[in-house]
């Protein structure tokens, strides 16, 4: 019913070039992922770490002046009684957490949506403090002709959402912050509903349950509120620790389809369906009770930060959805399904 | 320059009656407050505790119906092996956690500010799923003529903030929750600036971090954007884990003070004060490097949570300003200062 493209995955981190000397990228993924002016654009997560030096830990740092960013290098002995290494993805000097990546957002095109070229710089960098740590996962939704990107901004203040516009792909306006820590995977509905903005959100749940996706309302696509608990994980493997939202919504004839993510036992990552309501997206009408991708392929299974299959841009063209999805932090990879047949298998 | 008042605590535990039968109340702290009719009203924090059986572990309950909330009573054995005492502030039963206690808003009425009447019924009840563990810690702000209250509501999704609003402290309408988790120590400016309603709020910070006040704004008090963080804890042993709003702020000559928390070393809470920009409150003019209020009195350093004192409620009466604020989670306290002073200690 899906197939996993035979050239999965169809963009690696070779293919894309470092923003700055001393870097090397070590993953590109997670895209978001528009149709637009004939072309399938996807907003790659291009995450950045140091060129390795015997006896040092590198690691990349935003610097940020005058509203504009820009990449540098954070250096110390590997002997540094100070500082201490997490699993692959931390850093921590003197009880402080760095990522030992730093994402920002870059573009690649493409004309059959399987075959892309990547920009050479990036089209999202972080330009402030709230940004400092990276910017990362973007979705674009395309809203009343314009089109509406959020991703995720990494501070010392921890994750939150960002919004920023564009009409054209090449200049970008940040709005601001529209949910605060600690937030994300945040899909915006492509039209209102009820005279309302739509999102699904997912703040962070550090004290009686599990982190899973929220439903808020908006006037203006830059406020939020009326904040309900729309999905939470069950008790199978599959959603275990965890479970977010993944692209925006797509309309169908039988309601708003949502590809959402679980992450499960052993930290494996999912994607399943849902549909929400048409009239009212609060009303959950199914949810798949089996997933609908997971990871099992070498690509997919092993990498920068194995197991995990995350989708944050689906396109429809024609009859079929292309499902762009993150294999492994690592790499993009596509699985194509005919829309009947999606919405036909749960 | 601050007087603790020579009757504290003016409201205890023993001064409020149990919501129902096989309820005690354990704690009447953290009251908003607000001038209204003559009076000055305070919104306490009632957590009541079930009447304690021999070989029984007896947590309270709320259960929702038709939105509508009552009180119930979830018993187990102190033989189960599936239930664990946590600190006086919860019981884990098969690895989910339950409040030892549960909170409701109950209404206090003065002429003098000091002597309080409290009211047998709650006023604020938990009426859905999104306040399930309880309601917690109103702040009352009069905006345009109305009065909104905002308030913790805590839940299996965790924590988040629910505002509501009345004309008359006799009936209450429910909005919805404006802030979603986890997130508390919401206080909302009296006025618009700048054409902006304004809110302090707290996001939980697991991440990178330490909590802090953030800085939001609304066109509508019911959808918030255009997060910014605007305040973090120093290195002093006041603010070692995290800080939050309080009351809403009040406007002076000098600008907007808002008097703040502070979780410091060994869990101790402090006040501290504040001065926010009056034409733009994103703006800090500046902050108190010692704290305003400490907890030295055995009613504050000994109690259900000992060495805590939290102010959400403030009332200015010609030149003084009433500090309500509760002591050691469990009993209402006053400090009263004059206004000119408190501006001149920091």
């Amino acid at each position: 019913m899906i197939e996993k493209h035979p050239e999965n995955p169809i963009i690696r981190p070779a293919d894309v070039s470092p923003s700055r000397d001393g870097y090397r990228v070590l993953g590109a993924f997670n895209p978001g992922a528009v149709a637009f002016g004939g072309e399938i654009l996807l907003l790659l997560r291009t995450a950045e770490g140091c060129v390795e030096q015997p006896g040092r830990i590198r690691v990349p740092t935003y610097r940020c002046q005058d509203g504009d960013g820009y990449p540098d290098i954070l250096e110390f002995s590997r002997d540094n009684p100070d500082v201490s290494l997490k699993d692959t993805r931390g850093v921590v000097y003197k009880g402080r957490n760095y990522l030992s990546t730093a994402s920002h957002i870059r573009l690649a095109r493409s004309r059959d949506g399987i075959h892309f070229d990547v920009e050479d710089k990036p089209f999202i960098y972080p330009t402030g403090e709230q940004e400092i740590y990276g910017v990362e996962d973007a979705r674009v939704t395309a809203i009343d002709g314009r089109y509406y990107i959020n991703y995720t901004a990494v501070s010392g203040d921890s994750w939150a959402t960002m919004l920023a516009v564009t009409d054209d792909f090449v200049s970008v306006e940040k709005k601001g912050l529209i949910f605060c820590p600690e937030n994300k995977d945040v899909a915006l509905f492509p039209e209102k509903v009820n005279g309302k903005y739509i999102a699904l959100h997912r703040p962070n749940n550090s004290g009686f349950g599990r982190a899973s996706i929220w439903y808020a309302e908006s006037p203006d696509l830059l406020h939020w509120g009326n904040h309900q608990c729309l999905l939470r994980p069950r008790e199978n493997p599959y959603e275990s620790l965890k479970i977010g939202g993944g692209a925006p919504p797509i309309k169908t004839d039988q309601g708003w389809l949502v590809i959402y993510h679980g992450k499960g036992d052993e930290s494996r990552y999912s994607l399943f369906c849902l549909l929400l309501d048409g009239d009212d997206p609060s009303r959950i009408v199914r949810r798949a009770a089996a997933p609908l991708l997971v990871a099992d392929r070498p690509y997919e299974t092993n990498g920068f930060f194995g197991n995990v299959v995350f989708s944050n841009g689906l396109v429809v063209r024609d009859d079929r959805i292309f499902i762009y999805y993150g294999a492994a932090d690592e790499s993009v990879c596509l699985a194509v399904a005919r829309l009947e047949d999606l919405l036909d298998s749960f």
